[in-house]
């Protein structure tokens, strides 16, 4: 076997199987034309001449952190209605005076689109340093067509401008435009906007908010209906704030995730499990939003629901650039693993974007996406807040 | 006036006065000596010959940040013990098995001062990277002679070998020593430690433990009269888990502050007001232990207690090496205003140190100890989780 890398001292968390983490001590990684050409432990690996050989020195290997739900293209910022809202402002009265999602989708539409790259490439590398190779960005701050389809082509920029994988998400039914009227604008998303998003192959996947502040599910069912028909997979917002059986809906429509889940129900759950709809846990939005309700993780556990863990980054709710502060509030907010919270950034990220085949794992076949950490155990990457142990990224089997 | 370093269209949050963040327009800050010479806005700055000129170019500048807080020389890690609490075991069974305070003693013990410094230089760094010009660090966990010693002589070397200030603080009151008799360990601490660590003035505080699972009352006292005998100011980790009436005792032996507060009632709130004695608020501590008893924020504004916020950097109950998610929790947790946080981590910090005449606000006669950041507004400071927004930080005027 020749390859153009090969990584030998490694110890590998190769995210492999059904569960755990797949950990191979002494493990080697040979990268060829940009894909794991073999992975495994170097008492069983073939002959390999390769160009290159990058001692890992024992270090560990997990996956490139997959980031699966972000909107991370926007202007402007909010932190001013932070500290509002601290010194007592409700957010009726923010909302009130211009403030909330309106002053995000304000100034997202003032603003060019090099200026929007800019604004995002920076989000993007807090990402990336530590160890994300595929992040998926959603739409959702445009709400008229000449914006969100600006969003979108940043995304797919921000794959150019960066050594990362980009999923890009059309989330029109974010919310009814400042001022808009309803059900014109759902027209609008499902029979102009998702039929020239796929033609123009803008997006991966469409999203909704399905919530009583958002859209109802009779609205939810009708974005699935046009997306699927356009040939597009679809995600849903759901169940964030109360039990609107959006997890139940997003599965009867094959959605790849469903994500928030605070108030799914245990039948919810089953049906994720029956239709293999990832469950994305966002425990950002929960910190920063105070909330108490917790999403049912002994319910998907029972279910056999696959969890994954996001950053949600966003201005509002979740201004958290920072896969592994998410994956720290994720254990101790929530109750989840060290093994599932790392699997829920790389295996079960990559299955919430339909990506398993190509991501998610160290495999071969596989994008040689990979992420070396300085770490003696893996618990430290979730256990510490602080500066990322990254040592060395991949992405593409080239040093990023 | 003539002046090292002039630093010219800087928006400060200067912190002077009794609340409030001192805001000034279009400032300016001299530096002559280490020291500031002049600060305030530009339109009434005396003439200054200044030997190098820096634009801040509207640029917020702060007081160097003082994480008030911290147990970070220790030697070892417990992420594994996060990982396995997790998954089911309990505390007691990791305490029973070797784990708990009880493995960063042993660690901690084995460690040869130049490991011991190493491991340490890392944490400091990651504090530094967020704007900390003053880090108070205590000793407790090496629970002997010999290693106690060894900790507070490595907090001294810290401010050799990285441009910081540190506070050393004594904290032989942490713990029982694993196997020790406790009544012959409170007089190695009353009899034999304080004297010698306040005659080779290795430390510049002593602290104590006050709860069911360290020391009682009456044995903090003991440990409180010993110190102020020695000459050294006095706090307390208080309240944390249960009322045990420690911050009402601490404020009766005049300590500098009272720290953690969850448990804290509306008496030991005025008896802290009327002794100066500030209250240091830990929500990082707060998080991982998963609590939900906050510290009586209201009482504390109520009586006009002082709050600073802090880190609690330590490797078991708060591994969070960064005031900034410090203060964002403080924020969001705890409810306390953006305001109340930039003053906890500035002036009312260097109030919890016994060092506000020096340190903690941008006044002339101060340390020149300042961070100038790239934020819009400085809600951005404490609104968002992320990658640190630092631009320079000076410490004694230099550049650093
Ligand atoms: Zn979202
Ligand atoms: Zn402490």
């Amino acid at each position: 076997m020749t390859a153009d890398l090969l990584l030998t001292g490694a110890r590998l968390a190769t995210m492999a199987g059904p569960a755990g983490l797949g950990v191979v001590e002494n493990g080697m990684i040979a990268v060829a034309a940009g894909r794991i050409a073999w992975a495994g432990p170097r008492a069983e690996a073939p002959e390999i001449a390769a160009a290159e050989r990058f001692d890992c020195a024992g270090r560990w290997v997990t996956p490139g952190l997959v980031d699966c739900h972000t909107h991370l293209v926007f202007a402007g910022n909010r932190a001013d209605e932070f500290a509002r809202r601290l010194a007592g402002e409700s957010y009726a009265d923010i909302a009130r005076s211009g403030g909330g999602i309106a002053a995000t989708v304000r100034a997202t539409r003032a603003a060019e689109e090099a200026a929007l790259l800019a604004a995002s490439v920076k989000r993007l590398d807090a990402l990336l340093a530590e160890g994300v190779t595929t992040v998926e960005i959603k739409s959702g701050y445009g709400l008229d067509e000449e914006t969100e389809l600006r969003q979108l082509r940043v995304a797919r920029r921000l794959a150019e401008a960066r050594p990362v994988s980009v999923a890009a998400t059309y989330l029109g039914a974010h919310a009814v435009p400042p001022g808009g009227d309803r059900a014109a604008y759902l027209d609008l998303v499902c029979e102009r906007m998702i039929p020239r998003i796929a033609a123009e192959g803008l997006a991966d996947a469409v999203d909704v908010f399905q919530e009583g502040i958002a859209f109802r599910a009779e609205e939810c069912k009708r974005v699935f209906v046009a997306a699927r028909a356009a040939g597009l997979p679809v995600k849903s917002h759901a169940d964030q704030l109360s039990d609107g059986g959006g997890a139940a809906l997003a599965a009867a429509h094959g959605a790849l995730s469903a994500d928030h889940l605070e108030y799914t129900n245990a039948d919810g759950a089953a049906a994720m499990a029956r239709a293999g709809t990832v469950a994305v846990l966002l425990p950002g939005a929960f910190l920063m939003l105070n909330e108490t309700r917790k999403p049912p993780i002994a319910a998907f556990r029972a279910a056999g629901t696959r969890m994954a863990v996001a950053t949600d980054l966003n201005p509002g709710s979740s201004p958290i650039a920072s896969p592994r502060v998410a994956a720290t509030l994720a254990c101790v907010l929530f109750g989840m693993t060290v093994d599932e919270v790392l699997r829920g950034f790389t295996i079960e990220a990559a299955r919430a974007l339909g990506r398993a085949e190509r991501i998610g794992s160290i495999e071969a076949g596989k994008d040689a996406d990979l992420a070396v950490w300085s770490v003696d155990t893996l618990s430290e990457l979730v256990a510490q807040i602080g500066p990322s142990p990254l040592f060395m990224r991949l992405h593409n089997g080239v040093r990023a």
